[in-house]
């Protein structure tokens, strides 16, 4: 089967220069795949300009002629950016012309556009951003990372349900983990929200094994981590914020002198190992799930090999049918926490 | 003036073989610190037996039978645990024996016991953890990291209080820079509660600087972060987590071959620098705020460097009244919000 990703190619911070090299990756990578690349049909084509002709015919450009800033409200881009690449991007997986679509763009304006014009399966409100993080062991799967706060213990119950559905498609795990992040201090143990929603995994067919702390997101020793987006995301950030002090003041020891300089050198293959091995850019491509469709979020400063990682995330999502499984799933699951 | 220290010598996960030492050492430090030591006299006069008797002079034993369990429930420990090292050490400040306890046990237990013992300040309910934060500028204080979840507009304002005191008196920072923890995504910038907290803010006298979000937690750009304790708790263990990931698999690197093995050697300063800069250790030492009294946890993990780096927050906090000041602060702030 062939499979056809729309990518919003003026998005992130680097737009065409970026999203373009990347799709040109992704297509000589999977053979069979399609792209429609969205944006300023100018820009686009000066980009495409020194592409393979073999490359070029699998992809098509889709004009449009506005583009969402990073900083723009999402509300006034839903009004007014109806001709935006991102829009038209979204557009395109709602008319069935793409099976998927990427953008680098606007998170909120993103979420806000896919809501209104794909809708969210039954029994969801709101899509939930459920990201990989990386770790030493299995890959876990973490939602929600920001759309939601203030979440009822039935939302994240849902956030659990999808994110098992994404484990169960995505990484071929049979009656994957699930987990609730919680704080371990004995005198509270959680609050009210996770303990009633414990309660509801407890008696569901999930595979639920119980609490795990902050630490246990980098531990790969659970398949699927839920927790509320305001949670969700300063986890995600304190963790960036946390790799990148490291990153600096590595990089200012090691200039400091020219014996330490010389340090680096030796070090270099393994610091290069350790940077490739923890590189956030190999975890690119956050999935919004609960939508009637497939939209894949790659971080804004993605560089190419970032965002075809991104367009990697599409692919298998699409190609294990990802919203109608959790659409099925949902189903069933709500079904039972509904019957007496 | 002499300043008279509580140590909780059977706590930690290496008791008095770390508490021992580590109270040697800062003896060694303070010419003038007095310290008591509360624990198993016997265990502890044996840790003693090679002490100069020049610090040993400055050292009393308090005898303290029982000991409080790292899991044990906290309102167990409060009931049956009268007798422990921790609930004596927390007894001394009462009584006036101690300007300042410390303790490296369980965390839930603390809280319990010193607010049963020593109350909490007017206008306070629970005390919240606050730690400082590593980072490539200024220390930032961070709190609540885990005494409170669900807080209210009204406790997290009783938070900024208290850390905007705190930096005072401990950074002798003039009016200090009050952050709040929040979440950038466009749609919904944040929940209800950190948005009532910031009109709170706006309205005091604290110098409020707006939202920030969670990588800005090791930036060093603010003075005081305030948060949910859920939140925070998160926040610091992922921080943790991320910080272990990214060490482990550096040593694995450094330990693939023979060439990569060679690069540790010449790079050994540099990554002695960078542990040491980034080291949990040297920020060890949280403050348990809204107390009538000053109490001071340290990790459960702490080695010698590290408990005595506690027990220089103590000293620090004694010698800066930091109770006193935060009374004062509330009664000030907490007057002036209650008026029309």
């Amino acid at each position: 089967m062939t499979t056809i990703i729309g990518v919003d190619a003026m998005s992130g911070d680097h737009g065409p220069s970026v999203t373009v090299p990347a799709s040109l990756s992704a297509l000589a990578k999977h053979p069979t795949l399609q792209l429609a690349l969205v944006g300023d049909s100018e820009q686009l084509n000066h980009e495409l300009k020194n592409a393979s002709s073999a490359l070029r015919q699998r992809l098509r450009i889709e004009h449009a002629a506005q583009v969402v800033e990073m900083h723009e409200k999402p509300s006034v881009a839903l009004r007014a950016k109806r001709e935006s690449s991102m829009r038209k991007a979204i557009d395109l997986v709602k008319e069935g012309q793409v099976h998927a679509c990427i953008s680098a763009g606007n998170t909120g304006a993103l979420m806000a556009m896919a809501r209104f014009v794909l809708k969210t399966l039954p029994g969801i409100d709101r899509p939930a951003i459920c990201a990989t993080m990386p770790g030493l062991g299995r890959p876990t799967h973490v939602l929600d990372l920001g759309a939601n706060v203030d979440s009822s213990s039935a939302e994240l119950f849902r956030f659990a349900v999808m994110g098992a559905v994404l484990a169960e498609a995505v990484d071929h795990r049979e009656n994957p983990t699930v987990a609730l992040l919680n704080i371990g201090e004995e005198e509270i143990k959680g609050n009210d929200c996770v303990k009633q929603t414990a309660v509801l995994l407890e008696q569901s067919s999930l595979n639920y094994v119980g609490f795990v702390e902050g630490n246990d997101i980098f531990r790969g020793v659970v398949d699927v981590i839920v927790c509320d987006g305001f949670v969700g995301n300063v986890a995600l950030k304190a963790s960036e914020g946390v790799a990148r002090m490291l990153a600096d003041i590595a990089r200012e020891e090691f200039k400091r002198s020219l014996l330490s300089r010389l340090g680096a050198l030796f070090a270099m293959p393994a610091l290069r190992a350790l940077r490739k091995r923890a590189d956030p850019r190999s975890y690119n491509g956050a999935s919004l799930l609960g939508l009637r469709g497939i939209v894949i979020k790659s971080h804004g400063s993605a560089d190419r090999m970032s965002f075809a990682h991104a367009i990697d995330v599409a692919i298998i999502e699409v190609e294990n049918r990802v919203p109608d499984r959790i659409n099925n799933r949902l189903e069933e699951l709500l079904a039972h926490l509904d019957s007496p």
